[in-house]
């Protein structure tokens, strides 16, 4: 009989009974079409025939996986304090001995397997604060005030829960750029926020442009309370550089409107075209006089990931906040201390970053050549992608001005629109699904990161290297031109 | 008049304004006695004369802030992986390499700097699913259960994340026992789900009983749906370790009941007394036949932070899902990839973790060597720490059976207490700041993990190097018996 029982009892889990608010949760960038391309990948290794030979990811900012070296101080210093007898060894340079055996003073008993604060061990926090302050022309900033983080992601989550609260109309609203990195989206969902989009001008190469932030605010004040407003500089998916103006324009808008604001500024070093030049919310908030640096509430974050470092899977970051609420400063300290802390390893290539060496040390050399190696290369590969779309009908590319990713606007025929609607299908979906099965390159949908309606787009990483982005893009034109002949 | 205006501008995130779910949260292991033992250290720096000449954090299983040494094999795999132009240096052994070799193998771009996939790098969870295996007879562990975690924390919140859903008297309720860890308070708070306790057993060595489990779970049928049983064994912060028997007992009070089982198996090779042994819940649930282990749903947890490697710093963990529904399998894994993936250094001492040197391989017998010396070191301080207690009149300490930690119940005089109550401190609050005070010592007070209205208690770690913790225990001593004699 109990087996009975037991054979028909349900799960105690299941779609029907889960949090709802997870089950809205969605993140293109490794959606469905990873998941596919990750099937094919395996395939392939099987002997199954394709149109192709490998499967080329080019979904997500992930530099070291598309060939990107690490930079040799940047490990030299985290081998060191994992293994401190590296530190008896002729073979690494004295100023990575240096930064490893300050690092592990810091930490307890000199291991980096020790617990450390939970919002970063202090002396990193130093470090990140005399960066903070040489990148922004002296302005100080306060060990006191950066939060160390599990990569950027965690402490824009973070933030956000603090941030949200309300029900109904008076439930929080936080204005995100369209398209938007999908986290901001995923995080929104999963805290029941209300989600405000403004859309960049796509035709003013995705510029900011505050009537529009105007408009998105006003009418959300009909259903929620906006509290928060979003910025991504330079820009993910959409790799827009932000002027000095337009950030002002920001400032002033929040502070009018009462907005905290959180600038997402983990490509800060990511810049590449001439003119174009990275402006830190900070700086310009402090350079912007009393009125608004002691009043309007910031957080920046950033990230190891990005920049000449493609650390991702180390998952270091940070986030500085100014302004805020002593006793809410109290409360972020206690919520942070539940998860005891970030990832030391994280914690530690954080320092090396905002440390690295300095004129004069023996790795500097070595440390300049390697960091400007990346990011030329990134500038040309930035150009190359730019340029090659532009070459194919029916594809329409703005100058990728920063970040890593061009997010081309596609047409996509009315036929092939209905043959993705009757698939239950996004048109863009379709479209990357279709490049996915035939060329075998794995790209995200535009959809995936929201955009004008009736416009549709995908997004591409340009960290492939040079000869074989070239390929990439080459296969790209092909198929476009295949797939827009096909349905016409 | 715009200075004005901006001058009287509130802020937008206040106390007031906050989310107030994170408003509740408490997590006492980083408390406001950690905050003031911070502080103390920074005054004995600068040179201000107190009773002690240094701080001795006793509240956290932090193994390597107190002395413990990393395990040489784990360290060396990191190293290797973080810098592999040491896989070209003799000084590293061969297994260590191959380990290393192959976790890089199985990295984008060879290197742990790219991301991993959410659920974790393949070949890890391969070694963690063996590993398993092994520790439970041969019971088959599938390495797509298997999810890899930013330490067990993660892990944890992220599955009631996911089970946490109604709103009034349908409102998941989550049974967690009294004594608890503070994660189990703090996550349910801050998701909002109605804690349902049920209290350990004191007199009877921290025992859980199945009648007190049916006692909590059909009170709270009056204002919540139960829906989730969490155990902790070895017990935090109580030291106990379930009996099969009890084991038994609890999983089908769980079939009966319908409740998903949460096993926070961290401490599962820290067992000190003979005649105690750890079982798993998932091997007990397979032994007792397809009627549970077809049905009953579990997850378990286990970290790199504790056992023989208190690697903490590194947050590594993994949790193992079975009979998990597959749709919630699928939001599971879509909820991960928006964290993109757990820290690959953590991922990385995972694996060595579970695939340890073998017999016959170079650095075999310095791994056991250590590792037992780490495990029998423990296993003396638990049984000296509940020898001295136990010398105290008004001090009780029950066997440290496992895990780190003992919580001895204290007799608090009328007057303190009284004392206490004016200065709106809880009892033993109050005799932990006297005792931090007096005598530089920090632990918990058992306040901060629920007990018996009425009692007292503390946690205090036993990880301090024997002749420390011996002198430690003897300054409690001293400290009881003073403080027995100023309030009776």
């Amino acid at each position: 009989m109990s087996e009975v029982l037991f054979q028909s009892r349900g799960k105690v889990l299941t779609v029907d009974t889960m949090n709802p608010a997870v089950k809205k949760v969605e993140y293109a960038v490794r959606g469905p079409i990873v998941i596919r391309a990750v099937e094919l990948e395996k395939e392939l290794k099987q002997g199954v025939k394709k149109p192709f030979t490998e499967v080329i990811k080019a979904n997500i900012g992930d530099a070291h996986a598309l060939g990107q070296r690490p930079i040799t101080f940047l490990r030299q210093v985290i081998a060191l304090c994992a293994y401190p007898d590296l530190l008896n060894d002729n073979k690494f340079p004295e100023d990575a001995k240096e930064r490893a055996r300050r690092i592990l003073q810091a930490c307890g008993g000199g291991s980096i397997g020790a617990y450390s604060a939970s919002q970063g061990i202090e002396c990193v926090r130093q470090d990140v604060a005399q960066y903070i302050e040489r990148r922004d022309g002296g302005i100080p900033s306060d060990p006191n005030n950066i939060y160390l983080s599990t990569g950027a992601s965690d402490a824009i989550v973070t933030l956000l829960k603090l941030l949200v609260s309300g029900e109904g109309r008076s439930r929080t609203g936080v204005l995100i750029p369209i398209p938007q990195y999908p986290l901001y989206s995923a995080a929104l969902s999963e805290l029941g926020a209300v989600q405000v989009n403004y859309y960049l001008d796509e035709e003013n190469c995705w510029a900011l442009d505050v009537q529009e932030l105007r408009r998105a605010v006003t009418a959300a004040r009909q259903h929620c309370q906006p509290k928060v407003l979003c910025i991504i500089n330079p820009g993910n998916p959409t790799g827009q550089v932000q002027s000095r103006k337009c950030i002002e324009d920001v400032i002033r808008f929040a502070a009018e409107e009462k907005l905290f604001l959180m600038a997402d500024e983990v490509y800060q070093d990511n810049i590449y075209v001439q003119g174009c030049q990275f402006h830190s919310f900070k700086k310009v908030l402090y350079e912007m006089g009393p009125e608004y640096c002691n009043t309007v509430e910031l957080a920046s974050f950033h990230s190891t990931s990005k920049c000449y470092m493609g650390e991702c899977g180390f998952r270091g970051g940070y986030m500085e906040v100014i302004n805020l609420d002593p006793q809410v400063k109290l409360q972020l300290t206690k919520l942070v201390s539940v998860r005891l802390c970030p990832p030391v390893p994280g914690q530690v290539l954080l320092d090396v970053i905002t440390n690295p060496p300095r004129e004069g040390e023996p790795s500097y050399e070595q440390f300049i050549k390697e960091k400007t190696a990346v990011l030329n290369n990134l500038a040309e590969k930035a150009q190359l992608t730019e340029e090659i779309f532009n070459t194919v009908p029916g594809i329409k590319c703005n100058p990728v001005q920063g970040a890593m990713y061009s997010f081309p606007r596609i047409e996509i025929p009315d036929k092939a629109m209905k043959e993705a609607q009757a698939k239950g299908q996004s048109p863009d979906m379709f479209y990357c699904m279709k490049l996915l099965e035939e060329m075998g390159i794995c790209l995200v949908p535009g959809s995936g990161f929201g955009q004008r309606e009736g416009t549709h787009h995908f997004r591409m990483t340009i960290l492939p290297p040079t000869e074989k982005l070239r390929i990439l893009l080459n296969k790209l034109k092909e198929f476009h031109e295949r797939f827009t002949r096909e349905y016409s």
